[in-house]
């Protein structure tokens, strides 16, 4: 049961009763920009995270996992410029000592501490300067959206736009606020990549309940977007939930929970929509959605293959209505479907025309196809016609010249 | 047992015996360019075939695929300019047509014709263009390099240099020759895409051995091969063996079979690498090897995964030494291995520079490593030290803002 009665607020992570958030500069990044970033939780709260899949697992990942083994959060500590991963023993050595410098400033267990980085592979992590500005992080800290602002400023790298977003619902009668901050644009692709999602509610909420919830919100979002196929070390997905709001608990799948999980998922999806819009050189948004397949996952698989197609992404960039390629990307997705009752359209807010029909050309104004192409925000829909019920939506951008540019030398 | 006592030869599908080739333009490509190629054996070939695991399969896929089923051919005809996919009936009846014209022209079976076709998805093959040059397509015919030269002119599509080559060996005691035409350059990955390649020999060997040495050589060049990870729906690679060199029959795996085996290698792995290099806007060609893999299998997972990385392949284009995107890349190709073994390097014609060792940075002089990556040539070595013994090697190029120029707008 889906109850939709929610509404978009401002404030970001701040936007929940009981956080503040704040971020500071201390050297990591070269020029004057912030790169370390803290949330905090007056009070304890429920945790859950969700980690890259990679076999390479920064230290930050794998502190944070084993602190959140705990289910108890109150913040999470995060620099940019510097990924820490593949910096072996002093890596380990340099994310513990992340978690103990929050700890020791607010007296807190480090155990309930969670750490993050994100930025260059294979650079030692520059420690002492984090060291030398804990207690100006900490002094940095603010209940409003200004402290957001500069948490997310903080854990920014090639990112062009910010990523926030927060949004209010109701849970027996009780008004309560989810908030989010995340970057991510190069290097993103489902299975979460590159990407880092902090969220905060004054929820009360189990942890299990916490952790499905965030498990179910993160498939039909962050795992759904593709920027360019890479999967990178460092990525999560955390939410902390303090009880601030004083609901009644949720504790198991109830309508207050459905309400819960469509507010939750509202707000991964526009943090979504907003990475895959700012991938790496983007110019469009390029949403990919399949009905009519087996069943979701085969949706998802179909929609997936599509949207992380380079010859789709370029074509995308160039407004042209290949939809041979969309038709191609469909059959090399692995999952089983009927090639002769696939219908393509192209749409946006100019317009949508049909181009495939029966698995094959269906005549087009070739015209009104580049208008509606030319739009920042392209959907390709694709109907199996006369089949299932599966249907899946998968986020991602087109592929231009300046995503060339900028990772042609990211590192030098 | 591998035995390598073969040279590479000239003339390309016309160097064995028996076999001539010829090309035209029929009036599919607008401008004058050959798009219509044959090429023919005087006697009965044993015949062998992979084909695209793209669940959408071209008309001449699907019509090649039937006839080769009776083991038998004399000739395969292919256009360039049109992909003759997704053409519904009509395209079947086509590609059907396509190989009726050949056998009309040389009194032979429809059935001993291959089929194939390339270029654009989805536009009706205009088959009365090529009906009407059916008979000077077999005029064109001829025995020495220039006809093969015509045929492979005549199936290039965004190619941008020739891809043939000819190996001469010795099998009992008696001169044996492989020669092989191809052309492909985007949308190419492992499992072939967008790639045809006809190979003839005049060696005589039995079907199932031609079978089975066929998907070994493919198995070990063009399955190692990326560009863009788009899989086609029209790629094919076919070989025909006419047995007029007189050798002693091959029909089991002896030392001949292995001589043979070898020199169809060679000249498969020729060709790879020439569709590498001349990968779509491609400034560099990437050879990234794998040794010290749990198996052979588990080897060319890792290093298709770093081949296949946007990341890897825009720092090849910026020849920037960034090992940590190898490192990730192996990390989320989906197999196990020990990240903490890991040692990579960069290498080509001028010189050879270790930068990680034990997972971890090991440092290295930036300018020269800015000199070996400026090489045509880039050789990326991955070595998982102590490990076991599986080795592969994967050929890919890098990825530049000429292939998304190429690309986005290739259709119109």
């Amino acid at each position: 049961m889906k109850v939709e009665n929610h509404i978009e607020v401002s404030g970001g992570v701040c936007a929940p009763l009981g956080f503040r958030a704040g971020g500071v500069w201390c050297g990591i990044k070269g020029v004057s920009k912030r790169d370390l970033a803290l949330i905090y939780s007056e009070k304890a709260c429920a945790a859950a995270g969700v980690f890259t899949t990679n076999r390479v697992k920064a230290p930050g990942v794998l502190v944070t996992q084993e602190h959140i083994g705990g289910g108890v959060l109150r913040a999470i500590i995060a620099n940019s410029g510097n990924a820490n991963s593949c910096t072996g023993a002093a890596g380990m050595e340099a994310a513990r000592r992340m978690a103990e410098l929050v700890a020791d400033e607010f007296a807190i267990p480090s155990r309930t501490v969670a750490v993050a980085s994100t930025g260059v592979i294979g650079v030692p992590l520059p420690i002492a300067a984090i060291e030398s500005e804990a207690s100006a992080l900490a002094d940095s800290l603010r209940g409003d959206g200004a402290g957001s602002d500069a948490a997310l400023e903080a854990i920014m790298t090639t990112d062009t736009r910010k990523k926030d977003c927060a949004v209010e619902t109701e849970i027996g009668g009780v008004r309560v606020r989810i908030g989010g901050i995340a970057k991510g644009s190069g290097m993103i692709h489902p299975n979460m990549a590159t990407m880092l999602c902090f969220i905060t509610t004054d929820a009360d909420i189990s942890r299990d309940m916490l952790d499905s919830v965030l498990r179910r919100a993160v498939n039909h979002s962050f795992n759904r977007l593709t920027i360019d196929g890479d999967t990178s070390t460092n990525d999560m997905v955390l939410i902390m939930a303090n009880g601030a709001a004083g609901n009644p608990r949720i504790e198991a799948e109830t309508d207050d929970f459905a309400a819960f999980a469509s507010a939750l998922e509202r707000l991964c999806v526009n943090l979504t929509k907003k990475m895959a819009r700012d991938g790496e050189g983007a110019d469009r948004l390029l949403t990919v959605s399949v009905n009519g397949a087996a069943d979701e996952e085969t949706a998802a698989a179909l929609a997936k293959s599509v949207a992380g197609s380079s010859l789709v992404k370029t074509a995308t960039a160039g407004a042209d209505a290949n939809w041979g390629r969309v038709i191609c990307a469909l059959g090399y997705a692995g999952v089983d479907f009927d090639p002769q009752a696939v219908k393509i359209a192209f749409a946006s807010a100019a317009g949508e025309v049909v181009v495939c029909e029966y698995g094959g050309a269906k005549p087009f104004s070739e015209e009104e196809a580049k208008r509606v192409l030319s739009s920042e925000e392209i959907e390709i829909k694709v109907d199996i016609v006369g089949g299932s019920a599966g249907q899946a939506t998968v986020w991602g951008c087109d592929l231009t010249c300046e995503y060339v540019n900028i990772n042609a030398d990211y590192r030098t």
